[in-house]
C-alpha cells in the first residue's frame, strides 16, 4: 500500500522494527513524508538508530512509551547515549492483540505461547484466566513469533500478535482483543539526524534528557521547579539509571510546547544552567494535535515585554512606576 | 549448602526465581532466617508473590532494581496491585556474567545467544564488540537458557549465565566477566505478608507507592516537597504508568529512614493527606548497613519538642519567648 | 456610656491609649466584656502592656496595624519582647480625621499643625494641598494635641483629631474627613495575660512571631512553605529588625485559622521545628467575622484520617491498597 | 568643613535632612562627589526628594533603614510613589546619641525630653532606667530640638542629639552613648534622577519595589523563588501596605548584586513576568564594600553558556551529548 521494499539509488529510506504488520509498521504508515519511500525492516531499536546515525536511513520509527508498560527503556537509553539524534514526529497506535496458532490448533491445545515480553505483559490477565497452565516463551517480535508457528519445528503452540497478522501469514486467529486494557496505546517517534527543528504548530511537544547534579539535596524538586515556575507542563517524566552506580539517575522528560515558545526556551535555559548534562531531543508536533494552552501569564509577550523592560533599564531609560 | 528442597509438614518455605544458581538464589543465600528452611524455586515474580499471598511460602525474594536496568517493572507493578504484601529485607548481589556453551563450541561458532532480556542488556556492548553478527534469543531465565543448551534440540548456540553455572550444568565457559559495567549490582527484597514492621536499626529504608492527584498543576513538585521539607532523602524514584490512560503515573519511592523515625512518619502523614492513594510497602534494614544521617534539625527530639510545645499551648500553658 | 473611671476594689480594668475620644477608645467600645468595667487611660503602648504584665489591668487594647501605615512597629516589638502576653480579640476602627483649632481660628490662620506622626502621614496629602506652607509638630496623641490648643501657651495653631473630639474639648472643627484614604481602617487587638485560648468560631485568626535560622539560604521561602503546604493563608507578614545587627529580622505573622484547626496546628509544628524561635501570640475571632474557607484537601478529617492510617500501620494493621 | 552653603550659578546641589550635625549630614559627608558642592538643608524626606524631582538638587541623601527601627516607612513609600528616582550610592552611619541640656541643667532636673520618635525609640531603655519619670516630646529633628533648648521659652528640659552637637550649639552634654544598642547603624542612600546605572564593582546592591499578583495563592513564595532559583540573596525584605485596602502589600527588596550580573538580570526578568508592578530603584556599590560571593553555578559564564547552547540549538546546530 505505502512503502516499497526495492531500494533505488539515492532512495530515501525509513527504518522500522519489522516485519510488515508490527505496531511499528502501523506507526510508520502514519508518517506522511514516508509514503512512497523505501521502508527498511530491522530487528531491533539499536539497528534502527544505527541506520540513522550512519546515514543508511533518513529516519527511524521507534516505540518510546506505552500506556501500560511505561517508557521503553532500551529506546530511552539509546537516545541518551547515541549522539546526533533528534525526534521530529510523534504517532500513536492503539494496542490491540490477537492470539494466533497454526490452523487446526484449538485454544485447548495451547500450552506454550510465544510473545514479545511487552506484549505478553499486556495480555497476561487474559491468558492467565483462559489458559492458566500456559508457559510464556519470550520472542524478539510478535510477528516473527507468529511466523515461526508455521515452521517445521515450531517451539510454541500459539503467539500473541497484532490484528491483521493473518493477512501476512497463514495463521488462524484463536481469539481477538486479548489485551487487558482496551484503552492502551503505544507512542512512537520518528528519529532523524537532522538538526533542523520542525516549525511551531501550537500543538507541540519537546523532549529532553537531563542529569541531576549529585551534590545538591532537593535537586529533583529544583529541576522540576524550572518547569513549574515557567508554566511548562510535563507529559512524561521517567527516571533511568545512568548505570555507573546504584542511585544515579537521568530523567527522560516530555514537556508541552516548542523550543521557540518563550516559556519553553526560558525553562531550557534554567535547566541547562542547573544540570551537568542536558540533551535536547527535539521539538515536534504532538500526535493528538491538541493545542497547548497556558495561562496568559506565560504568554510569549510577557517574556518579550520583560526583556524589553530590562534592556531599557540597562540602556538608561527611566522605569515607569 | 543452605536451604533444602525437601518439604516437611509445617515447613517454613521461601520462594525464589530459580533454578539453583540464579542471582535471586544468590540473594536468598543472604537471608539469615531462610537458612535451613525450604527453598521453593518458581518461574516468575508473579508466582513467587502468589506463594506469599496464598500462604504457601512465608516469604519470597524478588529483584526490584538494578543499577543498569532501573526498576524491575513487573515487580513494581505487582507490589502496587497485590494487596497485603510487605518488604522486610533488602539484599545486593553483584551483577557478573559468563558466556557459556555446549562443550566443544568455540566463540567463533556462536550466532544465537539465549539470555534473559535484562541480562542481555547488561552484556550487549561486550557481545556487539566480540560477536557483531549475533542474534539474541530472549529467555525467561539465564540458568534455564544455559541448561537448554544441553538439550537434544538446542535453540541457541550460547547463553549468558551467572558465574558458577558450570558447577550446576555441564556447560563450558567461553568468556568470563562479560558484563558491560563492572560495578553493576542487583537489588533484591524479601517480601512477606506479615504486617509486623522490622525494628529500627538506624540504617533503614522505607518503600511506598504513591499516586498523584490529577487536578493539581505542580503535583509532583508538591509530592517531593513532602520529603524535602522533612529532610527525608529519596534513594529511588520511579514513575510507572497506572495503565488506565496515557499520562497517568504512580511513583515507586524508596526513602532513607524508618516509619518510626519522626521525620519519616511526618512525611508519610503529609504524603497521605496529599495523595489519593499511598501504599506502604514497609520499613526494613538497608542491605549496605550504612547509617542514615540527617542534620540535627530533623532529629526525633525536634519533632517531639514541637509536639510538646503545641500540646502545652493548647492546654493553656504560657509560651516561653 | 460604657466604662467607668472610678476604680473599685477588685475591679476589672482595661487599659487603652487615651484620653477618651482616641481611636483606641473607640476600639475598646467594641469589646463586649469591657462594658461596665473600669477603663484606664494610659500614655503609650508600653504602659498599656505593662498594666497587663503586672496585673493592674486584665487587658489592654492596642493598635497593631492600619491599612495606610502598615504594622505599628512599637506594638510588634513589644509583643516580641515581653513574655506572657496573648491576643484574645481583634477590632477594626475606620480611620477618619478632622482638623480642629481654637474657636476663632480660620484655616488661613493655620501654620503649625500638631498631630501624631501616624495620623499626620494619613492626612498629609490633604494638608499639603490646602496648607502648602504648614509645619508639622509631632504629638504623642491627637486628642492631647487638640486639648493643648486650648492651653495658655498653645504651641500649635491646629490639630489633627478623631471625629467627635469637639464633644470632649471646646475646639472648633475647621474641616472634616481630611484623611487621604477614605477606606483606611486601623486594626486593634485586645491583649491579656491569660493563656486560655478563645474557642474556635470558624472565623479565626492566629498570630505568631518567628525568627529565621541564619545559616540556611532560602530560609524565608522555607518558612512560608510551612504554611503553603498546609493550605494556611497569611493575612499579615511583617519583617521587623531583631535589632542586634543589620540584616537580622523576625517576622510578625497573622494567619487564617485557629490553633485547634488541624492544618494550623500542623503548620505551627513545622514552624516550631524550623525556627530557632517561635512565639505564639494567640488564636482569636476575626473582627470581620468572615469564615475561613479552605479547600477540602486541608479539612480536619484529612489530617485525622492520615494519623489513623499511620497509627494503624505502626501497630501492625495491613494497608488498604 | 566640607560643603558650602553659598549657592553659585549652575552650582551642583545636594539636599539633606538638616541642619548641620544630623546623621544625614554625617552621611552626606561620606559622598565623595558632594565634596565642595552646595549642600541644601531641608526639613523632611519629601522635600529632599522634591528637590531631586524638580531638578533643584542633583541628589538627596535620605535614611532608608536602620538596624533598630527597620525600614523608614516614609522613605520607602516616597520611593514607591514618586516616579523617576534612582538610588546611586549607600552609606552607613553609626547610631550614637548624647543627652544634652541648657548649661546649668543637671540630670536630676530633666523631666521633658525632646527627641525625634526614631531616636527616642533607640534610647528609651537608657532613659527609662535613669529618668523613670520623664516625658517624651516628639520633635521633627534632634538637632533642632537641641537648638530649641536655648530659646527663650524652651519646651523641653533636655534633648537627645547626635555626638558633636555641642560644637554647633551651646548646649551641655549630660550623658554620652545613651543609645540602647551599641552596634546600631543607620543606612542612607543617595537618590538622584539620573537613569545612568553606576558601573559594577563586584560589591553591589540592587533595590526594587514589587507588588504581588492578588489572585495567586502562595504568591509570596513564588516571588521569593525568583531570587532563590538564581542564587540571588536578599539583604532586605520589607512589606509595606499599598494603602488602598487592608491586606494589600508591596515589598521593598534589596538584593546582593548588580543588574549587569547575569543572575540578577535573570531574576529581574522573572520578577517582571510574575509581578503586576516592579519598580527598579537602582544598582549601586554597597557601603560596606564586601564583595558578593555566589557559588559557581550562578556565575555569569553559566548563564552565557546556556544562552549560547540554546541559540545553537535553534539555529540548527547539533547538541553535544
Amino acid at each position: 500500500m505505502s512503502g516499497s521494499s526495492a531500494s533505488a539509488p539515492h532512495a530515501v529510506t525509513y527504518s522500522y522494527l519489522g516485519p510488515v504488520g508490527t505496531f511499528t509498521w502501523a506507526a510508520l504508515r502514519q508518517v506522511p513524508e514516508a509514503a512512497g519511500q523505501v521502508w527498511r525492516s530491522v530487528n531491533n531499536v539499536g539497528e534502527a538508530l544505527d541506520d540513522v546515525v550512519t546515514g543508511r536511513s533518513i529516519g527511524a520509527v521507534i516505540a518510546i512509551e506505552n500506556s501500560v508498560e511505561g517508557g521503553v527503556s532500551a529506546t530511552q537509553d539509546a537516545l541518551a547515549n547515541i549522539p546526533g539524534l533528534r525526534i521530529t514526529g510523534e504517532y500513536l497506535v492503539p494496542v490491540d492483540f490477537v492470539l494466533v496458532a497454526r490452523p487446526g490448533t484449538t485454544l485447548a491445545d495451547v500450552r506454550v505461547i510465544a510473545a514479545h515480553p511487552v506484549a505478553y505483559a499486556q495480555c497476561h490477565l487474559w491468558l492467565d484466566a483462559r489458559l492458566p497452565e500456559h508457559e510464556h516463551l519470550p520472542a524478539t517480535s510478535n510477528v516473527s513469533a507468529a511466523a515461526q508457528l508455521l515452521a517445521d519445528n515450531p517451539i510454541a503452540d500459539a503467539a500473541v500478535a497484532p490484528p491483521g497478522i493473518e493477512k501476512e501469514h497463514a495463521v488462524a486467529v484463536l481469539a481477538e482483543h486479548i489485551g487487558d486494557n482496551p484503552n492502551a496505546v503505544t507512542r512512537f517517534v520518528l528519529v532523524t539526524s537532522s538538526t533542523t527543528i520542525p516549525p511551531r504548530t501550537g500543538a507541540d511537544k519537546t523532549s529532553v534528557i537531563v542529569e541531576l547534579p549529585t551534590d545538591q539535596p532537593g535537586a529533583l524538586v529544583e529541576m522540576l521547579e524550572q518547569f513549574a515556575t515557567r508554566g511548562v507542563n510535563l507529559s512524561l517524566l521517567e527516571s533511568r539509571p545512568i548505570g555507573d552506580e546504584l542511585g544515579r539517575y537521568r530523567f527522560v522528560i516530555d514537556l508541552d510546547g516548542h523550543v521557540l515558545d518563550e516559556r519553553v526556551a526560558d525553562a531550557l535555559l534554567g535547566l541547562k544552567r542547573f544540570s551537568p548534562k542536558v540533551l535536547f531531543l527535539g521539538s515536534y508536533p504532538r500526535a493528538d494535535k491538541v493545542a497547548v494552552t497556558v495561562t496568559s501569564r506565560y504568554d510569549d509577550e510577557v517574556f518579550i515585554d520583560a526583556r524589553d523592560w530590562l534592556r531599557g533599564l540597562i540602556s538608561g531609560e527611566p522605569d515607569e512606576p
